[in-house]
């Protein structure tokens, strides 16, 4: 497996050159476009790596289905769901038409920006910063790594510039469905985007999800496999914006991607994928990144169709 | 399992006085919304079956996946995918605001009528009625059933009153989609969504995508293995209308439902599922058949999450 | 005014290379981009012209407010109100996302096509050949111009090629607002499309409206003043496509353009306007025409706000 | 006149019961809804008033032509046009998911929220304290009062609960719309929208804008005649929100409604009127105020058409 990880990492690299820096926040574009790094952990226990496995990213959207986990786990199935819809066809700004405040619920989706914003109040705490610090601890524990911490100078950067997501914000407040200050809540999310991580952290949270919810090394388990079940049919169906339906049809697994160049993959039962290349497509992903996923797929028989 | 589905048709029974018939051709409006029937094809080769499983109704939109397996099997993945999109996001009638071509064949996907239309014309054969019929022999051969045949008394309301479906075709026609004659295609799509069927041929069709292809008696191979990855992908993202989120989150295997009341579920590997219950919801899935597979599915651990 | 005409004439000339012939059937794309006409027919009975004022072009979607005009007379106010909006909001292809009829005949106009063959249906007639011939009568009393006949060449061509006008006209038909033939009612709407006229022509009938129903040379009523309120509101709010907020405030005054080249102006109680100009904007707006109407209306202080 | 005055008040009472209150602030839905009062400002001097034309309101979205205005003397019609479109087709929130700055400021538009918080900001002024001071000012000469003012209690509401209105700003901020600090923007329009006004009051400045920029005793220019058909013409298009389209077919000047339940009415050349009535229909405009305004349009012959 090795040679298959070194193998994809020499015909992927080239592609790294096609993709963009993302450029809303200054922080993002000072990355190095030809970074690629891959970390696969698999359900036997070992686990492979290749290339700039070890560089920090920021999570960005990656952190949304943790972000979903947390709520989950605060508030159950039933109660999120009837806060958040699940459907791809929910588009954030379309929904911002909808003049019905369920009718918009249904709309959102954990997965788009107004949905995860809409999560961070769902998540208990006696004070944003402890929603957070709780946001972080759970993705310490997911990725068996207690050192991820805060990248102070993109969440800077993210909250002085994040107009479109107070816009979101406000919208959700003006519809009731936001009772706490707007502000506030943007903060834990801005935080939570800037979570700084590698492929390796990124592979073992999609490996626990993989293996619905217990983790690899103890096998203690973290959260109900029927929430494993829920967060990885969102991610299949909502995952990659609007290339979810494309990744489904090339990759076939559950993925979700991030603006910072993060990829997390995960194969039911099989393994975790960490993939990390900040050159984005059109639609946001990694662009290198969905190629090596593509080619690992159809060598190892990945897809879960 | 004989006991399992027995338990189930006890319990699902009741939901089918909550739908509704679909009524805009009066053909559907005679069914019976008391019918229940439920077949599963298992891959050890055994099959266990309950209810109304033999009564026939027309096959509508669950005849997609199969014109998509013919188109593919006419034209090759990358020809299909290059006029077809796969999208979930890709509303038919969204689309029509779209003013260039290649952005409108981008947002059709092969699950809606657009799309399937346009399939229509992508499947080889020197008249329509040809066409049609290289379709119908497929649909036999997957199902295993040479008996199947065309509901005429369907078709002629569909072709008499199908004036959406006209509107849609003329569309793909003014933006160079469909060089054909539109009532040609038409006649070929109509006739398609009045194949008349029962649950055990939706099982039995579902089971060769879940086989990847091979036909369960005999192992032949009518379709590559890449064709069932791209098909249940799509039936995943696409398969349940504007329920596909909903329908993934909680019975999490892929699935297409048509308003003739049939439901065919893919289990990849393990077995195919055909559900007849003619209630609707109100998104126009079987009611009664979406709790069926939901109660399955968390009972046998189907779900490929 | 002579001399006010000639130096518009001269000024505007050269913005008739800066547009563009329509070129969605091949007729229209013959057309002589330098052509530039204007006629001027006042209430105290003079008339100025000057340039290819005399040449013909097809009259487009100028005819709507003649077929408007005779839906009226042919109908009521009330009853054509009742089927077909009003409001400049109602884009003809969002409307086919609407699924209740009331709705979409509320976001109908009559100045979008999907509007103006819905009232081709409600003109009176034994025929549709009839209703077509009475429709030309109208053209030509309010013309006063007995000659205006078909472009037999424009008419089959359009009948040919106008695919998004029959996917239109089924798309009335699915939502029950259309009873007749489809290729009937749009056999009428493409000649409808297809007479015949001059710069003079649209400037007699445009005075008609200025002059709330009555012919200039005889004073005889054509309609009920209350017909020329209903129609030149219209003409204000939607008469020149997604640029009529822009020429209400440049312009000021009620307007028709077409694809053709044409656009009539109405000067309530002081003039009629008629001009062409093949040389399209990005709108479908004539170019030159609109210039001259600016530099006319700002010189001669024509609008009416 | 009076008789006629009279007469409509006494036809058009009854319709008050029919209307709704605005309810989106406590303030408002205070307010009685049996009140009308109607305030008529002949071009002769002479002036003719009935009902409770005395009784005061909050301006709400009447105050955004004069926000135009102060914009439109502050930069002049090319600065302005270049930063907020024309188009009643442009939808504030539609208007949110398109990407490009200068195709969003291309839809907005003068008369929906969004295009009057960007020209809160175009308005001149040390502070928002001071363009607001301005602003007030320019609403005291044009109506010829120097005591108009704030209400407090409203504006205070408005301030607290106007989360709406903050998501359109910040999206405008997101844009590169809006370039100060936001709360002190829509500071200055909460402000603007809380003015409190009279009939008479609103009957003067639609006089002033239908007497081109002249005030009527002193015959003072207070604006250019060019910014009065700007104005008007936006009025015509957009100024009735949804049913501009059916306001301009049946009653035909240029108006402006409130949903505090005023109407301010131009008729060029001869009349300003003002009107109040707080039942709102279900377009937001003052149902028993559209009734007094057809039926006077009627039978006084008002339509510019």
């Amino acid at each position: 497996m090795e040679d298959l990880l070194e193998e994809l990492l020499a015909e992927c690299r080239p592609y790294t050159q096609q993709g963009t820096l993302a450029n809303y926040i200054p922080e993002l574009a000072k990355g190095n476009i030809d970074d690629l790094g891959i970390y696969v952990q698999r359900s036997d226990g070992r686990h492979y790596q290749v290339g700039d496995y070890k560089k920090r990213f920021t999570i960005q959207s990656v952190v949304k289905p943790i972000l979903l986990l947390l709520a989950l786990l605060d508030n159950g199935e039933e109660f999120v769901r009837s806060r958040i819809g699940v459907e791809a066809t929910g588009k954030p700004f379309d929904a911002i038409n909808v003049t019905d405040q369920s009718l918009l619920s249904e709309h959102l989706n954990p997965m788009v920006n107004m949905g995860a914003i809409a999560m961070c109040s769902l998540i208990k705490g006696a004070t944003y910063e402890e929603r957070f610090q709780r946001l972080l601890d759970l993705t310490r524990t997911l990725a068996g790594d207690p050192n991820i911490c805060l990248d102070e100078a993109v969440y800077q950067s993210e909250k002085r510039t994040g107009n479109k997501n107070r816009a979101l914000a406000f919208l959700l407040k003006s519809y009731g469905l936001l009772q706490d200050d707007v502000e506030e809540v943007l903060d834990c999310y801005f935080k939570a985007c800037s979570i700084s991580v590698n492929s390796k952290d990124l592979a073992q949270v999609g490996f626990v999800l993989a293996n619905r919810g217990k983790l690899p090394q103890t096998d203690e388990r973290i959260f109900p496999s029927r929430y494993a079940h829920y967060v990885n049919a969102i991610l299949m169906t909502c995952g990659m914006y609007d290339g979810s339906g494309d990744f489904a049809v090339r990759v076939g697994v559950p993925a979700k991607s991030g603006v910072g160049g993060g990829i997390m993959a995960v194969v039911p039962t099989r393994m975790g994928i960490g993939i990390f290349s900040p050159g984005l497509d059109g639609k946001g992903n990694s662009l290198a990144g969905a190629q090596v996923l593509e080619r690992l797929s159809k060598r190892m028989y990945l897809s879960i169709f």
